[in-house]
């Protein structure tokens, strides 16, 4: 809005002109100076002036933002809404990007993807079809065969007949790995109830009617002890109940064992023949552990079994880029559907899920048509999703691909992994620290758990240990609040099984690639001085 | 990557520069220009070569997208890929910020649009949760209840209790309107099958369960006959099938009878009594035809039986925003829940949708925790979402509230609605043209139907009427495929019931500001001129 006053109106004349790209180099120049604040002014604030956050409390905050009416005319102009977000904003949201912030899976990302993601506005394509989208929606199918090829690693003439035929879904992209989850058991359940003579599928009749007709009393789903609670949402939103998405117990390593896994099956199969097992879920990079299920040996579970095998590799998947280590993913190409999410590490911006079939034509068992789009036989994306309207993120994932080639994000990767290593060495070596989960991939958990604990621990009696366990896990509360509230840095923290016991742990992920071991042993010493200012008030 | 060969190698110094905002000036004048060529180049390549899209079809350009391999080495770098983007994808992706393309829901969008989405990135806040979001989740409690006052104006007390209290939440943002949609019959679902004595509820024990202990054989939800196909895939998804999503028959004016909804609900209790009804869910802005619902009067119906009645303003909701035309929306404020998509008419990039519940209790319905993050008491975001990691779409909602006012939605809204009447009357005054539904917000559909037909339709017998059906059926596709291929204007095309017959018609919605009459004149000239061409090829 282009307007002079300090009142500010709404009026054809100015809202004609905010559609229009300007002609005049005065009005192009400031809309390039926006965009230099925005890719530079913010940065360099939040570097200059803030750690990870400001030390406000969310009460504080809270109040300033109550008024709940709109604005009848413009209150802020561009430049001020801007200026308004890098200066009272930023410091107070959190600085993702900052290498001392490792406790989430969310971290900097290269600056290109910024370019990407504004290209996504500019095009502003809606890949539901092809009418809004066209080629857009045809590069889609190109990159959803590319990740395909990389988790399958079928045939070239596989990829050749199907990569743009449109009877053929390789998967899709969805807001976030949540849904490609849901979408992955959506699939399954509807697999386990397909028509039939007399039945005209799950879908079409819903579960009670399936139920019936198949024989079935329970439906279930069979998820590894670390799966992310999507699955349990995926149960609810499903119909089968979130009380019907069965952990399987977790081994010594925090991987699902596949000895426990067929017991779980035989012990369903004993207490009521009329159970359907929906699907087995195993994960690949747990978001607490990053810990990797043996894909294979629950593979091996899967086929003899006849079950839907399905790995959340929302974290972990993009392991498979780098030589080195894809090992470390063995089995996944058994999947039959595998969930891999691009704001994780393929380093978009959020949000970016996706969902990969091995089956190309297994996605007709969620297909839908309407009148004016989603025609049957037509291109459009739409038909089989579970989502409508949305944005072109697969034109920033194949651009970024481009960029960055399998050789650039394997090594993202592998620092993560081998830092990740490093700092579980230097965990070991501080007596005050204990590391709870060795890194698999690049997560790992360790605690606080001083010296003198330890020892009375080896004694105690079970009210003691107790007791003893309660502190440990205050303590670690205590020190992850305030380091996260004093805002330098930020590690997360979770409760896991550990030696038997319900225990708080710190966790790490070491995924920006500006995170080296000066700045983790610097998290370390900031936790140790923090432990010995409470100790000492405790005192 | 800033690489001086040709030959692009992946190496770690490289990849840490593009982590960090450059330094240099020459590095940051490099970034500032290729946002440029994104602001600007983008759309001035588009006005000056291209039309809509290039004439070059959808199996010439799947031939150029085969390659299922992921290069090892980077192939381009930034800059190229940019390049690419304008040169060779744009051409062929779908211009829809002409004001020729009045064929679907997607038009031009402010330019500050591109900027504040570009923000999103840039911070790329997640909003599950506080620890990567912090003052960003407390701004998109505020933006969502903004809108919840826009549609149910309760009192300031309401809204000041509870605006940022974590026991209450409005409503949700989510990817798209098919995903509130979704959430609207997931609440609705589980509201009706609450937990009680012996019955954990049907998120935790499923629909067989829900449906036994409550004796229930059947679940259905009722929709209007123009509903949005995301109805009978939320009905599908949850478990009830959608076939039990049943639509109400539509009265002449292709909107819900509330007549008829009575006529459903005594049919459906006299064939079962069993049967429970989850929803009612009315239209506020037809896809199709733009048509509104008799909100009031279905929600007379809705409270006489206690049913929860939704209302899909995914389209109309914005028309709240006029003083005007708010009044087209009478009764909106009795729903239970509404759907209102942010990519709609907010004008805002793909995809962002909301939903909004009258009880800010409700959506604990749909609660999820984990040990790591929406832990019970917390502020986070993601307990009650259909979704998990998401950006700050709120964020761009809650700037464009601001710069734009309620006034300058306003104006938008009003030209939309007003250019469609106009329009009609154009249509109206031109002999080969039929109106068939006129618009009631800013949607019209009309078809070409050929004086000569008209007259022997008069006359005809069934089998000759059907056959002059099928004949101006297939004159309308044809005439809207070659418009659509020539690439200067766009149309979109559905099949509507029109005197009780399927007729294909022509559909046009009017939501960029840049579309004037002028304009709709050519594009009817245009088609007049493909029919007399059709006309004389087939003589």
């Amino acid at each position: 809005m282009v307007q002079k006053t300090t009142e500010l109106v709404a009026n054809w004349e100015t809202l004609q002109r905010i559609f229009i790209r300007p002609e005049d180099e005065a009005s192009r120049r400031a809309l390039v100076k926006y965009m230099e604040q925005i890719l530079f002014g913010l940065h360099e604030f939040l570097r200059k002036h803030v750690g990870i956050t400001r030390e406000a409390s969310l009460e504080e905050l809270s109040e300033r933002f109550k008024e709940s009416r709109i604005s009848g005319h413009p209150q802020k102009k561009l430049a001020d809404v801007i200026k308004g977000i890098i200066e009272n904003i930023a410091p107070h949201a959190v600085n993702v990007a900052s290498p001392y912030f490792i406790g989430h899976m969310t971290s900097a990302i290269p600056f290109f993807m910024v370019h990407l993601h504004t290209i996504t506005a500019a095009l502003n394509q809606n890949v539901v079809k092809i009418e809004t989208s066209k080629v857009v929606s045809i590069i889609e199918r190109q990159v959803l065969a590319k990740l395909h090829r990389l988790i399958y690693a079928n045939s070239g003439a596989f990829y050749e007949a199907h990569i743009q035929s449109p009877e053929s879904t390789f998967g899709g992209f969805l807001h976030d790995g949540t849904l490609a989850n849901l979408t992955a058991m959506w699939v399954a359940r509807n697999r386990c109830f397909k028509p039939k003579e007399g039945f005209r599928g799950i879908e079409a009749e819903g579960i009670a009617a399936a139920q019936k007709v198949y024989g079935v009393d329970r439906s279930v789903i069979l998820v590894s002890g670390l799966a992310h609670y999507s699955l349990r949402k995926a149960g609810g939103v499903l119909g089968i109940g979130n009380e019907n998405v069965i952990r399987v117990a977790s081994g010594r390593r925090n991987r699902m064992d596949p000895e426990s896994l067929e017991t779980v099956i035989r012990n369903l199969k004993a207490e009521n023949p009329r159970t359907q097992i929906l699907a087995v879920v195993a994960i690949a990079g747990a978001t607490e552990t990053g810990t990797v299920d043996p894909l294979d040996a629950i593979a091996d579970v899967c086929a003899r079994e006849t079950l839907h095998f399905h790995v959340d590799a929302a974290w972990g998947g993009p392991t498979l880029l780098s030589d080195k280590y894809r090992g470390l993913l063995k089995g996944i190409d058994r999947a039959d559907s595998v969930t891999i999410d691009g704001h994780k590490q393929f380093y978009m911006p959020m949000g970016c899920g996706m969902v990969f079939f091995r089956d190309p034509g297994i996605m007709d068992l969620i297909a839908y048509h309407a009148a004016y789009i989603n025609r049957p036989g037509s291109v459009d994306l739409g038909i089989r999703s579970l989502e409508g309207s949305r944005p072109a993120a697969s034109l920033v994932l194949g651009s970024a691909l481009e960029i960055m080639g399998t050789r650039g994000y394997a090594l993202l990767i592998e620092h993560g992994i081998e830092t990740a290593r490093a700092f579980a060495d230097e965990i070991d070596r501080r007596p005050l620290f204990e590391l709870v989960t060795p890194p698999e991939l690049n997560i790992l958990t360790y605690r606080i758990c001083p010296e003198a604990i330890r020892q009375r621990w080896a004694d105690a009696g079970a009210t003691e240990r107790a007791r003893l366990i309660r502190q440990v896990n205050d303590l670690n509360i205590a020190v992850q609040r305030i380091q996260r509230e004093t805002g330098n840095s930020f590690v997360s923290r979770t409760t896991l099984n550990h030696l038997d016991e319900k225990v708080v742990v710190l966790r790490a992920v070491i995924m920006n690639p500006m995170t080296h071991m000066g700045i983790l042993r610097e998290i370390l010493d900031e936790q140790e001085k923090i432990y010995r200012g409470l100790a000492v008030s405790d005192a």
